[in-house]
């Protein structure tokens, strides 16, 4: 990784020192796709590169969307907007983002076509996670396709660059990779309720409060009776008291509105972890399995 | 420029509905890259395209500098951000940018290259153009360092690409690009001081205000005794009496600085033409000549 961590800084250096400066500052994330391109492709100095750039893309997204949620937080340190203003953050992003395509045009068409359209629905993705957020939305085709767009386009597109890149079945990674960036919302959506502020690092149930109707949601709602289904809809995007917020918390295990929603994330990642078994790599298997059979 | 238009809103259509209606609110612009592009490279499907693809990034680039400028219209019109706020105008900047890019890597390497490049080097002049909006410049070398890259430097890549496309001499029709954008910021720069707000049909005397010190400034500084330049200083990102508007406007005058600048740019434009007079093209010369031979 630390090879990965060099070249983004080197990329960013040929664009512009004082860019370099700001980048120091923001959070670097787990290196989640900069990894997956690694363990998939094997090391070489194209696919450190690739993964430097998908990085690079990744961190330009994150800077963004900090703008557009207002999070003045980011992995519990201070975002760039909160430490230097909006504006910083909007052209940091762009420089991060311009300089990922730029060094993407020296791929292959298979994959600089990948990685560039995914870009697009990430920021599809984007404007419909704050479109969605407007009113409660029951709609799980819409939900999906937010986060397929918002969190698992990219990370689809990664794992199909770095297959392609070693000469390997792309489309069996590409949908390792979707079904990755799937389970990962659905649990992270989970976890929003199950977790207490301690254990996420940050103030849990803040989902519902943002407008974001996430898929736990959309199954208490299926559930519920008309006097419950009144309450919930009075919550939301309301600052929740301590027992508002137990309510949720109880109606969303009585209902199994949380059980569905873990055992579909699974689902997911069994259907990938299959789709990749011809493989045998048990770092991707890994890194799956750690995620969907964890303590909720 | 119809085919062109057309094929922008087919691109935006492409990715996203929702994007398109908020597109067709934006100020469309003089299409100057386009025109350069058919003028250069005749019409074909590939040019448009081009074209198209060239406009895509630099209304991006457009929506994002509104954001960071604070600027509420744009030719006259409500930016976007001032209609949906600065949220939306980031969202599609990132729409546009990311399938300008996307649409980009189907060209030729040379073309990708140039166009991509240029993207990068547009973020980083508009973060110098903050930067350098702090405090008093007067380093003519970051100036023209940042109105190239802020400017010129799209303006070059898309006429470069446009002969690369038709198998033209792409040195010469860069060169002639780049003095372009170079002569019309020069020029906008000009503009401010010499014209009326009725002629301008926006405020004039804006720059010095925002904290640009644009090249006539500089040149004023250069010539200005003790006394006058205390007086320049003292009104330097302030909002100016009228008395005080026509003191600049006087010294600018008087000390020659408005002449050099655009004399500069006068010199700058006949080099573009002497660089593409193997070309004959009349076209190209009467946009040049537009600009530069025109009433300051």
């Amino acid at each position: 990784m630390e090879e990965i961590e060099a070249q983004i800084e080197r990329f960013i250096k040929e664009v512009d020192e004082h860019a370099l400066k700001l980048y120091t500052k923001a959070s670097k994330g787990k290196r989640l796709r900069a990894k997956l391109i690694i363990k998939i492709a094997g090391e070489s100095e194209s696919a450190y590169k690739l993964a430097a750039i998908v990085e690079l893309i990744h961190a330009a997204s994150l800077l963004h969307d900090d703008v557009i949620d207002d999070a003045l937080t980011r992995r519990g340190s201070d975002s760039i907007n909160a430490l230097y203003g909006d504006k910083t953050a909007i052209m940091l992003g762009d420089i991060l983002y311009s300089k990922g395509f730029m060094e993407l045009v020296s791929y292959d068409r298979e994959i600089a076509e990948a990685i560039s359209a995914a870009v697009t629905n990430l920021s599809v993705g984007e404007m419909m996670d704050v479109n969605l957020s407007k009113s409660i939305n029951l709609n799980q085709e819409l939900y999906f396709e937010m986060i397929y767009k918002k969190t698992a386009v990219l990370i689809e597109a990664t794992a199909r660059s770095a297959a392609h890149l070693s000469g390997k079945d792309s489309e069996a990674f590409a949908l390792y990779g979707k079904n990755l960036g799937l389970a990962f919302q659905i649990i992270d959506d989970v976890l929003d309720i199950t977790m207490s502020d301690e254990q996420l690092g940050k103030p849990s149930l803040a989902d519902f409060k943002e407008g974001k109707t996430t898929l736990p949601y959309i199954y208490l709602f299926e559930s519920l009776n008309q006097q419950d289904t009144s309450t919930l809809n009075s919550l939301y995007k309301k600052e929740l008291t301590l027992d508002e917020g137990q309510w949720i918390r109880a109606k969303m295990q009585e209902s199994g509105a949380v059980l569905k929603s873990i055992e579909l994330a699974q689902k997911l990642g069994y259907e990938a972890l299959e789709a990749i078994e011809f493989d045998k790599n048990s770092d991707l298997e890994r890194v799956m399995r750690d995620m969907i059979e964890r303590e909720f």
